[in-house]
């Protein structure tokens, strides 16, 4: 998937990474500066609404499943789309794949989750994409974003669980409606969505048969991942392909805040990275830099990823490159912004960033409320390797914040109540099935993934090279055999739950 | 158990049964009248509260756990009854069993759950029984009932999700400060019980290592099972005592009505059943008689239930015998008052039964909401055959019923939607693990209950001679040696799961 889409999942546990590091008491100026969109590519972000990919559709959803006050009642238009190109129609029970829709327009995800357009002639597969509730048009309060977002009044009803509930509840409708009962679903999903797809399957196994679980981090709560593992994986992520890169990245944090101290220093930098004249300081001028490091190992795909604005392929060798040309000899500011601008601006069509950019066009301002509520991941610890300063996790700096931001108080143990994660491997080895989890190494998040099968059915696909659910993009010739064999495996483990489910169905009707 | 434990889950089916069969415009009127203490020993309900079997503690339990709203962060104070005096304590990681309390007060389920104190020794088990919220003393609005059953407002949060999460809070808070992360827990239920223990295994599976589900019907939604297999068990219940028995109560109905149409035809019904003078009418004896039957049916037990009110061993056989008395020769309305005094008066002390008595000593009254709003089951058809009179069940009557009632709308498809049900074989047969359901054919629930085993670990026992979770009484010396056989199976599988849960230790700390 292109790199904007995966803003989703760090940018909370990135504001608040630097928050805690460099300026503690300046986040609730900082926070809304990078959050989310001035990290992406702001001049390229347009979707193609105009598109043979699917139809758009709508469904009427009740606001609150799990209470019945008068105001659960309260509905929503959830926005769904569809493919049925290649579907066998449910005379041949021929099966739906749905993505479970992530904390961003659902259109993005449709588009860029090519592996299910890919796979779709070969399972006869409906393919429907879920958005999910409060992103995109799928908006409670009659659409109106600007009730829906106002406070936790409104907000309140912007859950996990709810959304889970809603999928459950289109899903059991739609098959109704299409007359496609015994129409096997498998749930797909990536980052969050992933985490959904997983969580989908072990909650509502009578509405899906599997579940295609890519780079979820599933296990990044509470202490049961390290809260160092994320930034170690990009430290080594850089580390790996050069020594002097990762030192260069790692000395300059010092160098850009003894030259904000000096006189005229922070011109010096706006100079040298071409920083628009509206804003700059130091704390912003590192959060930018942290993005571009923690995207680009998120996205350090082995093909150019040219969804939206083109990156090239391998973007950290393409970073460390910039950064160990020896032209540019000792200047620690012109290697990095030659580095960022690999993430920034590839094409070389941006002439200054500007800081004050806030707009969000692709709706992701709420995974920040559900950060504040209930993902509550801890990842933003550094230890003394890290290629960023050391710096220790704060529930209570996270807690703070949302406080302020929203007068919401944290709920950091819910997750694990409500789904599970401590001891998974024990809880699972006889309980569930048809979950394949795939993460690739190089991706920060995957070390709050599942990375050993945990049953016969329950399977881990790790692959070293691999970034943020690098298998679920549209394949291309260029692909390194590595994935191809990733989604052949995918491809024969679906296809051995779906046999597995006509048989069945083939017994229980036998009886 | 007791009967009057299970008057909880018959009673809004059996009114809404009443109410369709018989008098669909007077319901409203009608209906609480049968709600729900007057068809159990109003004077004999009192409870142990000074006992040896319990202490009583609180948890403060949020109020919504699915949404965010400020509302939400309520809190109550959710009472759990606690027996350590078996507990192996958390070195040796000894088990911890929870009964999944339903929708009454918890120390009635403690009191006659006998089966856990029975085997807790043995499993040197910590026993833990949970209030259901809105139940007992687990009273949201500062344990306020008046305000909690005000309106669908405050009562909206009376739900079995809720329940469910207020469960896994509890339990996981409660080993934490124990200390015994480790000890397995196993959750224990009987009817509505039985199903939130079910239910518990397969949502929170990492919570509780398996459930003892006793006469859960929780196949008893929509249409997966008929309307008419509840009626149908109590026809065969005493069908298979005495043709003549069936005959007597099956013409009743029609001699009722024809009297109360005649000239003190009511005064008649009076004496002959010992009615009190301040009420009475053809609808609500009946309503008194049917509630004899089912109830009689669901607690026909083996040995005498004089937990709380003095029950003989096998009532039916008992009541099918006074019918059956020649001394009474063709008097229907003798017959039936005798029978009905098996249930009503074993003891004799009452000298009149008083139908304006709709006193709820025991909590019972949420039970009313849950139905109107997601326990729709279907239970009050009645076919030809039926000892009642033939009718069939109507949801609109139920939906209209709690709109009137609750100004509430009925989520009939809510359950399956969110627990499954349909196709349950095909749906667990690879999926979850460690589920005991337990049912009795002579029980009228156990047509809604798990009657075949799904899996090696997913296992039904199911007594030909079993009435209403019989099997969670305490033991006797006069128990049949079915019923020993049933407890036996039931500890020998425990005690595998906590076996291979405890080998699943030992191999993850080898890891």
């Amino acid at each position: 998937m292109a790199p904007w889409m995966l803003d989703l999942l760090v940018l909370p546990l990135f504001y608040s990474l630097l928050l805690l590091q460099y300026s503690p008491s300046t986040f609730a100026k900082f926070q809304p500066r990078y959050f989310p969109s001035s990290i992406t590519h702001p001049k390229s972000q347009s979707l193609h609404t105009n598109n043979k990919l699917y139809k758009t559709k709508y469904f009427t959803q009740i606001l609150d499943h799990f209470n019945y006050n008068p105001q659960s009642y309260q509905t929503f238009q959830q926005r769904y789309l569809v493919n049925d190109t290649f579907w066998g129609g449910p005379k041949i029970n021929a099966p739906i794949f749905v993505y479970t829709g992530n904390e961003g327009n659902i259109e993005w995800f449709a588009q860029n989750t090519g592996f299910m357009y890919d796979i779709a002639p070969e399972f006869k597969a409906l393919l429907v994409f879920i958005e999910h509730r409060y992103y995109g048009k799928s908006i409670p309060y009659g659409g109106n974003k600007k009730k829906a977002y106002k406070n936790s009044k409104t907000l309140g009803y912007l859950s996990s669980t709810q959304a889970l509930a809603d999928y459950a509840t289109l899903i059991v409708d739609l098959k109704n409606n299409l007359t496609a009962i015994d129409s096997p679903v498998i749930v797909f999903g990536g980052s969050y969505g992933g985490m959904l797809a997983a969580w989908f399957r072990l909650k509502y196994p009578h509405v899906a048969i599997g579940a295609l679980s890519s780079s979820s981090p599933i296990l990044q709560f509470e202490n049961i991942t390290s809260q160092y593992s994320f930034n170690n994986i990009i430290t080594q992520d850089f580390r790996s392909e050069s020594e002097n890169c990762y030192k260069v990245i790692k000395g300059s944090w010092k160098e850009i805040e003894e030259t904000t101290r000096t006189r005229r220093g922070l011109e010096l930098l706006r100079k040298s990275f071409h920083i628009c004249k509206n804003y700059i300081s130091g704390d912003y001028l590192e959060g930018w830099l942290s993005t571009a490091f923690i995207y680009t190992a998120m996205t350090d795909y082995p093909t150019p990823s040219n969804f939206l604005a083109p990156m090239p392929a391998y973007p950290i060798k393409q970073m460390c490159k910039a950064i160990d040309n020896p032209k540019l000899g000792n200047n620690t500011f012109a290697k990095l912004y030659h580095a960022a601008n690999i993430y920034y601006n590839y094409t070389g069509d941006v002439s200054c960033f500007d800081f004050l950019d806030d707009s969000d066009p692709h709706d992701l301002g709420g995974w920040q409320w559900q950060a504040c509520t209930e993902m509550v991941m801890p990842t933003s610890g550094n230890n003394k390797e890290s290629i960023f300063p050391a710096s220790t996790y704060s529930f209570e700096g996270h807690a703070q914040y949302c406080e302020e931001a929203y007068s919401v108080k944290s709920r950091p143990t819910w997750i694990t109540t409500e789904f599970g994660g401590h001891d998974i491997t024990r809880v699972l080895k006889r309980f569930g099935s048809n979950i394949i989890f795939f993460n690739g190494l190089r991706d920060p998040w995957s070390g709050g993934g599942v990375l050993k099968s945990i049953s016969k059915s329950i399977i881990a696909l790790v692959e070293k090279e691999g970034a943020h659910h690098v298998d679920l993009r549209f394949s291309t010739n260029e692909d390194p055999e590595w994935l191809r064999d990733v989604r052949n495996r995918e491809i024969s483990i679906m296809k051995s739950w779906i046999s597995e489910y006509y048989q069945n169905i083939v017994d229980s009707d036998a009886h």
